[in-house]
């Protein structure tokens, strides 16, 4: 059987277990020009959310299908050229446990990285952190770089890029468990917990030189200090906004938008990973290596069992991984 | 005499006559390495309000200090080294008769150009389209570029200009008139009058192919618009943010930031033209030579008399200008 989790409905406000239906269908058969791949890692990412939210750099889920995600597998049976049986591959076929696919959809991997570095450290969330820092954010060394939802799946490869940039690394955390993490574990030259309030005067205090590179993972009251304490041509590298998507009614703009981009000279860039994939060979050969050599850590959050996806999906919003969070099957 | 108008007091809400305080006093003698400088032309600008609300690129205006503002004006005494009687030369000594100003805060002009046109069209406001257009929003030929405030100083050049580099122009202005003229006299595509409301509905029907470069002068409903409205990897020049200035209290930020700005990629940078005063001499060779060409119309709005200053910059905000407003003294 091929089991499965539909998107069942839109959430109102949060989303909860009941936003996803349990189904098992027949495992299905690949057709001429299509690989059959069964599912091995379950990557959850704030992205999900935000795919329900309407459409956004690709079409709205629709309630009905399967809960789409990006993941990893191992191909059982090919008609497609160029795949065999056995292969690796990742792409996007959501929350089930086998998928028939046409081989534009798969990308084959061929690295001995574990899977659970494939899924995000040497994959997605690693080449986001990668390009988003260096491409959009552009890093000098000695620079000072903020970094929100910084014990995330992006935010630990940011910040440890960062550092490797020659860069003083900030970053902002829920709880003051994770901040101690990162800077006793990960080598965050400080960390601020967002939820303990007053963010501004917290990085005020830790920024004493202000903030040249912000790597935005949530919008919200982060992104809002930040922008006050941005340098004159500071740079804001917009990869996501996950404090507005897990709510019922997401927050005003950021006030200081367009003043202080005006007066500061900011420059605020949007980014998807994507964007970048035909530099993704030599990003991920550094991104392994670093990992190799120990000058990264790849942090990864790994949940057993499919009919555990929903769960801890609500749980990354709740802010309860550290690092990247998958799901083995 | 040297009359003067002084900067009395932060205006509550809106600029009023009482925000300034008119004196006489004695025209002042240069020293050693200084020029004296009879004012011929004073700029007004949104900026000089943004000046009032606290610091921004520059110091906040303190009261009693002398209105700041940039000038023309000529040279009638010179104890500085490459500064003679009769000099052209422009610079910020603000809202008065004469100034004894050191060299280097003296920019000497050269070109035989009006003085109408050597405060503005010619100089600081066509210099800010120039590069905020060209060098911030990279239109490319058969782009859309929609400006705001688009019948005021800068936006008149920003449009001229966007037309000579092959793009379909859309302005917004306040008031069907100032639509019509710019369409009519100024070769715009099209012009939504913003304070007929409905800006988003009025703008999408006039960008049926969406919007790449947006030369942001106003900030509040028109930049929300752009917004929703920006193709994937579209630009926004943040210029300015005069909706937002001469208020009591700043309207909320644009709820599409972060969100859009992630998920099309876009880039929203700030500039201010001081940043591009490198590539002066070529820009302003290129806007003179346009402009005498036929190839642009530098329009200008000029008010006769110093005492009448505070009123034309109050007019200013109520829109009753078109192109560049400045006082001849």
């Amino acid at each position: 059987m091929n089991r499965q989790w539909l998107y069942a409905k839109p959430p109102q406000g949060k989303i909860a277990v009941d936003t996803f239906q349990w189904t098992e269908t027949a495992i299905p058969v690949p057709r001429d020009g299509e690989a059959l791949v069964r599912t091995r890692m379950l990557s959850l990412d704030p992205a999900n959310r935000a795919w329900m939210m309407g459409k956004t750099y690709r079409d709205a889920l629709q309630p009905g299908q399967v809960m789409s995600g990006f993941a990893v597998g191992e191909v059982v049976e090919s008609k497609a050229a160029g795949l065999k049986a056995g292969d690796i591959v990742e792409g996007d076929w959501g929350w089930q446990d086998y998928a028939a696919l046409p081989a534009r959809r798969l990308a084959k991997r061929t690295t001995k990285a574990p899977l659970e570095l494939l899924i995000g450290p040497l994959s997605i969330t690693g080449l986001t952190a990668y390009f988003g820092l260096l491409e959009v954010g552009k890093p000098k060394p000695g620079d000072t770089v903020l970094v929100s939802a910084a014990a995330g799946a992006v935010g630990t490869m940011v910040g440890q890029i960062a550092k490797l940039a020659g860069c003083r690394v900030v970053g902002t955390a829920g709880g003051q468990d994770k901040c101690d993490w990162l800077v006793r574990d990960l080598g965050f030259d400080a960390a601020v917990d967002y939820k303990a309030g007053g963010v501004y005067r917290a990085l005020r205090a830790v920024c004493p030189d202000g903030i040249d590179v912000y790597f935005d993972n949530t919008g919200g009251p982060v992104l809002d200090a930040a922008l006050s304490l941005m340098n004159l041509r500071g740079r804001i590298a917009c990869c996501g906004n996950v404090s507005q998507y897990d709510v019922e009614k997401p927050a005003p703009g950021p006030m200081a938008v367009p003043g202080l981009v005006v007066t500061k000279r900011l420059r605020m860039e949007g980014f998807i990973v994507m964007d970048f994939y035909g530099q993704r060979a030599e990003a991920e050969a550094r991104l392994a290596r670093w990992v190799e050599e120990g000058k990264i850590k790849a942090i990864v959050d790994i949940v057993d069992g499919l009919e555990k996806a929903p769960q801890a999906l609500i749980d990354l919003f709740e802010g309860r991984n550290k690092g990247k969070r998958a799901v083995r099957l």
